[in-house]
């Protein structure tokens, strides 16, 4: 596609809906399409998957939607501006390519792809084309995750010591891919959007418990630049459903809890080496002041999501859950997978000598 | 001390009380005065510290017990069978040497001592002078702990999957160690204890985040020869305390929350793979069953421990908390050490070439 | 009706769907159209409500259903078997009876009608037509509510000595009715349901917070014959969602909390005298056991409730919410309020002379 | 006594330690002890009990202090200056009356007596005789309900519509009293003390569940002349314990837990009718804003009220906890008690024609 075809991709919009298609209908797939269905400036006009039957569950709710089982009837399909990709994995790339090859603007669920390499072929593909790209890390609009932010952003809570979380809970193995593949987009574009840089240092151990090789606990330890430290444990193998991240700051602690009706807790504790430290007179005062759980707005993220991509269509722009959000996180993935490959072993992450996006 | 001695050592208790001085009266040692003064076979005869004034702040309580800031009144006292040591972990292996030099039986607080090779050289003393030597790890003489112990050893639980471990909360930063030396003892023993093995390789990652060089959080992972992993989290700097374990196992995970009403919680739940693995009909079965809090002893686990210790010294047996767990716990923490030292490196653990407790 | 009609009633449906109307748009209706729209042995032919907007507003989600303003158009299609009202409690009677008059049966929203006269007039229409009439009383068909039931029909919890039950939270003031007619319906219901017996002594105490005659808070005492007490707190302004029931029996005990992902708690506990109570010698043995959070069912209890509605079309049978617990839901509602009108007299509930239902 | 014996009372007291002699070692008796032996300003210089096995109990920890099992012994004894009452309620009245007699400030548990009578005539005993009399509500100086009250009476909360509380668990019923008398002094007192007026109208329901005629579960409702309404629920027989109290005001709500880490929480919630009503347009707004934990004091209320007891002796004050609160609070339960036995009808509480504390 010409950078003309591009302008004009985005100048055809004009003020109509953009016509986007789904692409997969497992598990993930029925909400974009009920959220693109509801949004006042998209329209679902195709969906498509593979399995007909799946297409068929979705006909009482959407009679008015086309169905289809071949995805190049929406790659054909001129009147389909933009592709919404809710596969496995390990067709994100196949699938995203063809789609920007066709012209179409393109939304791929998280992981961008399933290796750095092909993430980096396809940010390259959509830069050429001037199309759209955008994976779908949807915590990013999670208002607590957002009231987390501004909260480290702003300096409230002083230098980020360390951060603790857990996602686990008894549930959904996947077939072909590690908890860590399934889970760790989750948390490692959290950490990526919180704090602004990439871990220098990666280290994890993880078991398959129920399937051999494929691992469905892992203890991750990561390092960053700035000296924070962080342990991130995912699992689908767990007693009960925890959601939970403390965020320890120099000054202020946050709780952030998926699972609870109090989801961001500010707790103004910490403790204080008031003088330089002499060895003799060791003395250490501990603040435990007021615990805050602010209001948080309830807006569900996977429509402010949607509405961030219909922007980043309308207007060329970069979405909050961006390309390089998105490479990043593979790029932790690989390094957990290299790790866990070498028993263990601390893997150090180096920038990509050219960066695709800088 | 001859063997005869060691005979005549035990000997001489009879159906008499054991007589016990009290070494060290900062934190914890008032705990061992007051219950080793309420046990119906001990009695403490001697409070020892270096400071006068944590001594004059027992005599109100205790005014008939001898006090005295010189070791040596202790040690001198042929009155005295046994020296229980509450010390800082440097002053371990000098205070209870001297006291099994003296021919008195030694309980020592966790750690056993500030090192592997100070750790042996005390079990030799001991087996050499025929006396108890016990180091303090009151958390094996919990009820919640030997609750959990009980279900996983009786295979209630099935496989053990994994552990994972939170120990967090602000405040009691130490002066002289790190985080791991201060809390590792605890969540060390009770895995050694509960899994009976040791783990063969260790990595973890810490911060000091208060005092340069001195780790307050610690994430630690342990790979056991069984094949369970463990992930440890211990920090003195947390928005909430959280003493939190969950043991996951192939047919039933336990929650042990020692802040909690219900400390011991046992969930019916698991995932089972029924079939030979086929990957074209990958299809697991989740089990969430019943939850069970089983009604747990309220008996305080100081009392059982130092019971254990008076059984140990009149009857010459080992104590449930002995000097090979002891030693195992400082090991485990060595290799943690080692792990900080090599940037989070996995530490193998080989078994001693020659067991001092074989 | 005459028998025949009745007869021929039931007969009609043969292996078919039911078909059915539902009135009334608010809130609740649209739930009532989703349901019974999935449900396999129900169709929803026609959708009522007076405001047109509240119609339009499903079209999309529903375009094959018929939409109607005029509730005639309901009454007069003969291809309708059945109707589902879900309207202001004001409107109840006479849309009840009206559909009644037009040879369809009735499902409708709790409470049965806005007095025990109207609801007797009902019951006796119904009786007399040979048709269908059952009040919606969800709760009862509530997993935790009938396991509850089991545990305390069965005598596993022993003799119920009280129960104590709050149900608030902060919003949804009802502009025509107060907090009372809002929520009592459910609570009253499953106390009727779980206790088999109707209260014979009520007294209540009340306030209008916010709107000055409209109560928004009640704290409401109940006695039954059996000697069991019960208290009913009910609130639109409160600082957190409770929905908490406390069934304490002479055996066990049963926490039932609508909020919680365990919403049944047994509890293995009690005090008990052993022997005859002689005042020199008191001595009460206390059991605190086990806690077991039973599995329970998730099934949503619309569909089980609606499920049971069209069973009693089919087969002339009662439903499980039957027009005997609505009727006596809205005689204990209307006890409360004669007791809130003598300042928090308690007023004795007799037993109707005849019972239209016997 | 004269003016001149009360001032030489209080006088002779000078810089010296108030000399305290405690009667009645039970379950409450000990804390006494404990806490007056700590206190600068006190001194236990007598403990006095029937049974001398609990005496004997206590010379261990506090081989000094002088026991008796003759009351008379403590009342000749002109060393004494105050007598700390913690026995039977029944006693409360014929111990005061004596040591009053005998020239001693009292210091009584709660309920200051046995009745209102009986609380009165000790009121008229202390007045005539120039000194302190004063009950033990130990409630009104713990740092929750002190910040429950800053928060009321500050008029951040708004006015009060209602307060829910919620005192009961498994254990420890009473021989001699009901539940009421037992816990009712908790929770009136603290409602006295918050919302500074007594209630004008009680009703109760209540049930002797396992030892016939003596109530071991009351459910209170309370109306105040401001139109606040309460209800207290007490029992000794619960599944778990509850210590929770909710504070609806028109500006905010609290709830004051007494079991949790966080005893109170302020909720920035409420329901506003914004214009003035018209019935046509009834539109609430509901506010769910930020909820705060503040940081509450850990000071022991028994060692703030024992210090108050002292002042209000050196200082011939009332305290806190004052006979006026003592009285108020026997004249509620007494409408309790009338409540009860006239089968749950609403009781009035008249003010006593003439108040001996006016």
């Amino acid at each position: 596609m010409t950078d003309a075809q591009s302008h004009n991709g985005r100048a055809h919009l004009g003020g109509r809906r953009l016509r986007v298609a789904v692409v997969g209908l497992g598990y993930w797939g029925p909400n974009l399409v009920r959220v693109l269905h509801e949004l006042p400036d998209t329209r679902v006009v195709a969906v498509c998957d593979l399995q007909a039957e799946l297409l068929i569950r979705l006909v009482p709710r959407y009679p008015t939607i086309r169905m289809t089982t071949k995805y190049e009837d929406v790659l054909g399909d001129d009147a389909i501006d933009a592709v919404a990709i809710a596969t496995p994995i390990s067709t994100h790339h196949a699938l995203a390519a063809a789609a920007l090859e066709a012209g179409k603007h393109v939304f791929v669920e998280k992981p961008l792809a399933g290796s750095s390499e092909l993430a980096l072929d396809l940010i390259d593909r959509a830069e050429r084309s001037g199309l759209t790209l955008m994976p779908g890390h949807t915590f990013l609009y999670s208002p607590p995750v957002t009231t987390s932010r501004d909260l480290i952003r702003s300096g409230e809570l002083g230098d980020i010591f360390f951060v603790s979380t857990s996602r686990v809970n008894l549930g959904l193995h996947q077939p072909d891919v590690s908890v860590v593949w399934d889970l760790g987009p989750h948390d490692f574009s959290i950490l990526r959007y919180w704090m602004d840089e990439m871990p220098v240092r990666v280290s994890a151990v993880s078991r398959g418990c129920i399937i051999n090789g494929t691992p469905d606990v892992a203890f991750i330890n990561l390092e960053f630049p700035s000296g924070t430290i962080a342990h991130v444990e995912m699992s689908w193998l767990a007693p009960s459903k925890l959601r939970r991240t403390a965020i320890v700051g120099s000054r202020k602690m946050v709780v952030y809890d998926d699972t609870s009706n109090e989801p961001v807790r500010i707790f103004d504790s910490g403790a204080d080496l008031p003088e330089p430290e002499t060895f003799g007179e060791f003395r250490l005062t501990y603040r435990a002041g007021a615990i805050v759980s602010p209001r948080v707005d309830a807006t569900e993220p996977l429509q402010l999501e949607l509405s961030d991509f219909c922007q980043a269509v309308r207007n060329g722009t970069q979405p909050r859950s961006s390309v390089e959000i998105g490479l990043d996180v593979v790029r932790v993935i690989e390094a957990v997978d290299q790790s866990l490959a070498e028993g263990g072993a601390p893997v150090p992450l180096a920038l990509p000598e050219t960066q695709a996006y800088a």
